[in-house]
């Protein structure tokens, strides 16, 4: 591991500023040496459409060091998440599909399952989860009231969007809790808007975790945990990025104009003997104009959210439905 | 009480035509002769802008007759909540504060509120209670992050915005019971939209009433009951009349046809002489257009959705929160 | 022709409730006794999911008779456009595409299209118009920009949607005539909610018509003529009814009530014996509760007009680019 | 004037980075030292609120030098437009108020107003002149229409929001032209968002000008103008930034942090050897990151749009109709 990497993510995660997602966590450990991080694994496939990794925190050591919890994370890299193309989002919905089977495993169809969308569907780069919600037809409560062979292939599902903290005055985590009591799912799958590390990644990932949602992520903050422990059964969450710190994107770039000026012969020899804490105050008093709880998201927004909300909801019907009756299928897509 | 406004409630019982209206199930068992209906009290207030009636349901007995929970039911009735005048919605909100008030004893100020919105916001005439939940400021998780001298006047308040069953999958009463165990609430307001027994209550009428959601009521249908014993704590309910059965509408104007007939000197006697169930049967052919399920609302439902939303969610902020700081208010209104 | 229909049409027209659509005028018309009506043509074809009739006002005196302009109106009937089936919804999208196809003759695929959606957005029942816009791609400016063979099959279209007078202070007429001089197109599209003369029409019922809008046609009241005399160049209209008078419902039960009455042999005498403006009267008296001015739609509006105005969209679309490359046309699908 | 500064700007314009706002491309002119620009005046009034400067671009020098058209450039700078506060954004419209008063003289209150809201409502960032037009209440059709004493104090205005050249295929630019030749307005309102020249300008600044839009200003690009020269009439136009190029924002931070590495002794004269496209090249090599057509916004954009958009619509209503009746002023606020 790069010690370098590592002082920058000490001072990143000192600044508010660690990667929601693992993969970004990761890159910024490695530094730009790479070599592996102890009790970590990454591996990379290449699909038509799109690069996925997985990021496996095996153990104690890589949690503390990775900061987020043991488990696996996938990310699936695509490059235009925002175009309005039916023909690329539906492969992109058939890929999440594929990865998204391989974290759910249920005793039988009939084991129900439930949704939650979090965000604040008032906030554009905040209503994902409420959007992929409104997208998703639940069918828990149609057993008994409905056929049985149109029920075929259909498990018995609900959702929930339980708003933000800050409009309902409940913790979603409360909320999605005590629905939970109430079904008893035997899986809870959360989605959410996630803050990305790096402006690259906005529009063009989507992270599928089995550690579910920590304190503090998405993109509002401050949110309690949504896991196994908390919830008595497995969460599976579904994150993407809409939003990125404005001093992220200006600590990237003079980070990257540094390095440049090192490369200079003349200057290399001064510039490194500058000590390390004047150059971070340097960098600091520079990114003054990008307070600290500045986030942005791009312009294009609406169709992000639009797209991508379409892409998960996609996903999970086939995911929890897999052989769902073709004609009771057109009512959902 | 009138025997034959008797006979015509029973009938409309059985068509599934009650009216959820207290009001409107009073006027329709005393018919046109008037009189009292044993174990039920109606008063009549005249207001500047709007008239409010009180039926009190006193007993079993009158329960039985009214097909309705014990308790007070009042309703306000004024001619244009469906007008987009800021003046009038105000003067109506203030309106609706007063009567509110009466319904509302909390032990203090500290006593904590859970508000509900019933119904669906993809659906314009069953969208009231979510767009009240979208203008009201839950203050609840404010405690202890606010300075306490902001907070002064402000009760801690609650929101929830339950969905309903066909999109969910979870019944909107286990959301909010669920919901009130976390947050022990010392009351819950539930606000709905209402199927009317009569065309011109739609966009005049509110209902308020301390016996909560009766099972069935309610735009869409099949609704578990939201009342004190599902509820525990009580459960004060605002419902606002939005859609109406068009077989209702037709049905009205096929019995006032029928008692102009009557009056004709030479016919009157001839029609005295068909059976009741004849006139019902042909009554019955006669308005099979107009399908059992056919609901209809204003072509003016979105001003009317919306103007009635803002003038609950006022109404409510401003029972809850009556000595609120006026600075912090401006952040409601 | 029947007499007494022609007496209920004029009455009808008296009381500013003539039927928008030509089938429904036509019907009204003809009475219960049917016959054909000088100056107009009908034809019925039978769909594998849709009844098509075609009214032809083929002169003068059919139009006087009809108060219709000279032209084809065809009707697309067919039980469940509000269902949200996708398999059904391109199935009827399909249907339009066929017959609005026949309504189209344009000298070349460079010919320029305007489509107008008329309507509120802010207005559920009204929104048709506007919907059908934001769901259709303008291709008109993509000329110059993007290489040929992507346009390859793309016809140049603009869209419009002009709004109400009542919210913009402008005509739509005038709008869409004014927009018509800098775009010059050879044909224009107008897409409008009609207001139905039978609530079984509402949700069930799509009208192709090459006369274009008619003064005082649409939910909204009081518009402008749009059609060839005052565009310039030929103006096709679709239409779909999403609402209805209150008082047209129930003057419909009323008349079908008042024939059982004199289907009973003792009351039949004596009922002749009233005289027509007594009857007229009479029933004026029990329908006043519906006031004349009191349009109702189906509570489930938001779900009728968004999945007509998908089908319009889509036929829309088909119709004007019938050889789009297949990978542009997923950028509209 | 600045020497770099204007090498600065030359650069910016090059990568396609001036500002839109004028008291931007002031600032950036005259760069830190500060002094006059040969042919524009700048003045600065400290309200209560708010922070007022004028940038008045005097002549063709003026001109060529800020590359704005001659005219007056009212900049209200104000900390909190995204606050959601009922005082606040009452005060901030009454300041509106009072300097868009300045721009208007008409010849009477019955001379009409065209007020054109430019933009896309369905991209959140570039709604808000969508927003602005929907809370505008028209008056011109009222005219023959309502009792004279209603529409007294009452000017006869007209809306339109012609959309965005991306959805309709038509310029913007050329539906307000063709709708003024209907209207015959003494004065046109163009209200759009802008694209900012710093961070810190978005949903802090208003801008009021004389000079209407400038080709390719805007959130959305390749405008044509709408100016007294297309237009026939004067154009007031209100600006209000709400999105910025990710690459400005990283461009200031590294010059920031440059001129910090200029301040240590020992480094200053060796950075000073650098040639100046030395150091160019090394900051666009580290800002590749940020794609030239890169624009973001902050995450709180909805609040930003809706409360801006109320804003304005007050400020206008009161601006047009300064005396109107209070009753009827009820309709609009």
């Amino acid at each position: 591991m790069d010690k370098s990497a590592e002082t920058k993510f000490s001072l990143y995660q000192q600044w508010g500023m660690l990667p929601e997602l693992a993969l970004e966590a990761h890159d910024l450990l490695r530094g730009d040496r790479g070599g592996e991080i102890p009790g970590v694994r990454l591996t990379e496939e290449v699909e038509d459409i799109a690069t996925v990794h997985t990021v496996t925190v095996l153990n104690s050591q890589g949690s503390r060091i990775m900061q987020k919890p043991e488990g696996i994370y996938v990310t699936i890299h695509c490059k235009e998440l925002a175009v309005n193309h039916h023909g690329i989002l539906e492969s992109v919905s058939n890929l999440v599909t594929k990865h998204l089977k391989k974290f759910i495993t249920l005793s039988s169809l009939e084991a129900p399952v439930l949704v939650a969308g979090l965000g604040n569907w008032k906030s554009t780069p905040d209503a994902l989860g409420p959007r992929v919600i409104s997208q998703l037809m639940a069918t828990r409560h149609l057993y008994g009231k409905v056929p049985d062979e149109i029920l075929e292939g259909v498990r018995p599902v609900a959702t929930i969007a339980p708003g933000v903290l800050g409009m309902t005055g409940i913790e979603s985590a409360d909320i999605i809790r005590s629905a939970a009591k109430q079904i008893k799912p035997e899986l809870i799958l959360v989605i959410d808007a996630l803050a990305a590390g790096d402006i690259s990644r906005i529009g063009t990932t989507i992270q599928i975790s089995n550690t579910g949602i920590s304190p503090g992520a998405g993109v509002g903050n401050q949110r309690s945990g949504i896991n196994k422990e908390t919830m008595g059964v497995p969460v599976i969450s579904i994150g993407i990025p809409t939003v990125v710190k404005a001093r992220i994107i200006a600590h990237q770039v003079l980070e990257s104009f540094w390095e440049q000026l090192h490369q200079r012969p003349q200057l290399s020899r001064m510039l490194k003997e500058l000590p390390e804490p004047t150059v971070r105050n340097l960098m600091q008093y520079a990114l003054e104009p990008c307070q600290h709880n500045m986030e942005v998201t791009p312009k294009e927004i609406d169709d992000l959210v639009q797209n991508c909300s379409t892409i998960i909801a996609r996903a999970i019907t086939r995911t929890l439905h897999p052989d769902m009756n073709e004609d009771f299928a057109a009512n959902f897509f």
